[in-house]
């Protein structure tokens, strides 16, 4: 037999989901993906994230008259229902919040009655695909709230969900918010943190561990910029999706099996070691363009990038398997894949190819390697 | 059809298993256990853990003659290799290491290679249940070494591969590292941290969200006694493991499908009130008896108490639905049962029933309902 045992198993997954290029959802792994929200305190780094929540404060306080006012909201992932109390207070007539772990929705439920909101406020238990919305008609909702937003954007993996919200329940000319999520990477130097990790695993109880630092490098972290001056190319902006235009069979591109296939085009600003890439997001609430620099009135914008003001989101930080040096103006030209996860789709893939060309300080030193890997981001990094 | 999808599906799974009460065991979810190993920084906090690496360092270097040297040693849940290298270093002739994260096994490979001890350590990638031992029989095994305890001691579900190491590897007569565990409870006053959680919870972004405490509290945490004066009641020995009898069988007792069955009897010491328990453990390396206090050398201990000196473990918080007003000398009388998680058999579930009798505080306010609740541990509680 040419198949091991667990390939077998694998396969077995897969065809059970059918031709169509969906995401497996084995029923154990969103058990325990859902159960990992079940305890309120799981939530507060969201909910204590200044960043976001002035985000949101300043978009809902920036509404154009009449987006919530009367209107029917859906909340996609509404943990323990902080917009849904936010999007009740700015008017909104009725507001269904949806959350798969079923703490999140019994903390929702008694939080929006504490405030008194639970005749304009329903909190319904469920998966977003597998429930109906109660006294919804499909395509009765005005407005779409989430913070899908997870680490490298996609990671967590609520995009399919946030897709199959906006085909099915939205309203034709609806509004999503945030509006846009666009995905950055900038060149980073990153010799200070691998210094510290070299000192931790330098002696571990008396015994030199720093074998494990080839291990501990391949895993994506959440990280913070330490200076400005690690930034050492331009930032490139890789996709941009707009919420309102998601729909459940593009989410995961059928042609490619992937989220994105991103073009990587990186120019190194000044001479140094690059380490490996930076991944942030921001997102802008447009009000469907009603903001917006035509306008006087500007979009709201959360910027999770290395010099806006930090957010619990960080930055994710991905380590190339080797350094590699950059003279200024030399090219790392590639592509960046963003697929959901082989064994949890709920984990993000980034594989990623960078060859650096031509030019400066890689000159003489003959054809560099290119930078090929894999890097599973899972969705509960922390 | 009386039974709905996910219940035949974990049908299959239990007749695989045969009939015995073992656990279940769905390949995903293993798939995601061992997987949250892969990154070698998930193992620092254990590695970093000084009370811990103290008590293996003093409890090597207390060792019987004999113990090791020339030695066929068995380390069940090896992470990155710690314990395998410092058995090597104390005169194993023969190490194997065995873990079922794919990342943990590389980083021991690489970290017995680094420390020279690639000829005498052999790290197998597997779930201890599933793998064979290369060049050594059933029963070829003389020391078995490991860190299985986890949250509330049981969390993290390595007892039942722990017992299967040893019924199927160890030599008759052979040791156990370490020899035993105790779980212990004591009654907690929990004041400061609940109001801590309430002034959190008071005012998130604007919106109160007091009303999610009922959830917060109903999760079991990780905490450290802030002041001696938390603990109101004697601390009780709620049950013992020893090691080296460990058997696969048995770790679940079939007659309750749980762990333990443990009956509580708390004393109140002073007239407080009780806000839950705190759980927490100890392990002794006796050497199979040879230390102990009839001899001149102590064994090895180490106590995750609190009023020990800090560990990683910290201790296991469970708070009560309400509290319970105490006299001196009231006494909490019940149960507490300790099983593998409903969902996944690596969390562990504590069932609890305690009953205020008689006497102080209580008197002339009438019967008081007893405190009946199921609290789950995540195996990955932090």
């Amino acid at each position: 037999m040419a198949q091991g045992e667990d390939e077998e198993g694998e396969e077995a997954e897969e065809s059970e989901a059918g031709e169509a290029p969906v995401l497996p959802s084995g029923a154990e792994l969103a058990a325990a993906y859902f159960r990992s929200w079940d305890n309120p305190t799981r939530h507060l780094p969201l909910l204590q994230d200044k960043a976001l929540s002035a985000a949101w404060s300043a978009a809902l306080a920036s509404a154009p008259p009449g987006t919530f006012e009367g209107k029917t909201v859906l909340e996609v992932g509404c943990g323990v229902g902080l917009l849904s109390v936010m999007a009740a207070k700015a008017g909104a007539a009725r507001v269904i919040a949806v959350d798969g772990s079923a703490g999140a929705a019994d903390a929702a439920r008694r939080v929006a009655r504490a405030n008194g909101l639970q005749d304009r406020i329903t909190v319904v238990h469920g998966a977003i695909q597998d429930v109906d919305l109660p006294g919804v008609a499909p395509g009765g909702v005005d407005v779409i709230l989430s913070n899908w937003m997870g680490p490298g954007l996609l990671g967590g993996g609520m995009l399919p969900g946030l897709a199959h919200a906006v085909e099915t329940w939205l309203r034709p000319g609806g509004l999503v918010l945030p509006d846009t999520a666009s995905l950055w990477a900038v060149g980073l130097e990153d010799r200070e943190a691998l210094q510290d990790a070299k000192k931790t695993w330098g002696s571990v109880a008396g015994v030199d561990m720093t074998a494990a630092l080839a291990q501990v490098i391949q895993h994506p972290r959440l990280d913070a910029a330490r200076r400005k001056a690690q930034l050492l190319t331009a930032p490139q902006q890789l996709a941009q999706w707009r919420t309102s235009e998601l729909r459940t069979g593009a989410v995961v591109d059928p042609a490619i099996g992937a989220y994105a296939r991103c073009p990587l085009r990186l120019v190194a600003e000044r001479e140094d070691r690059m380490f490996g890439l930076m991944l942030y997001w921001d997102a802008a609430w447009t009000f469907g363009g009603a903001l917006g620099p035509g306008d006087g009135k500007p979009a709201v914008r959360l910027s999770t990038g290395p010099t806006a003001p930090a957010t619990h989101y960080k930055q994710l930080v991905i380590n190339f398997p080797r350094s590699l040096l950059l003279a200024p103006g030399d090219v790392l030209a590639g592509e960046l894949e963003l697929r959901p996860g082989g064994t949890d789709p709920r984990d993000l893939e980034v594989a990623l190819r960078l060859a650096q060309q031509g030019g400066g300080a890689a000159a003489g030193s003959g054809a560099v390697a290119p930078i090929v890997g894999t890097f599973r981001v899972p969705y509960d990094l922390a």
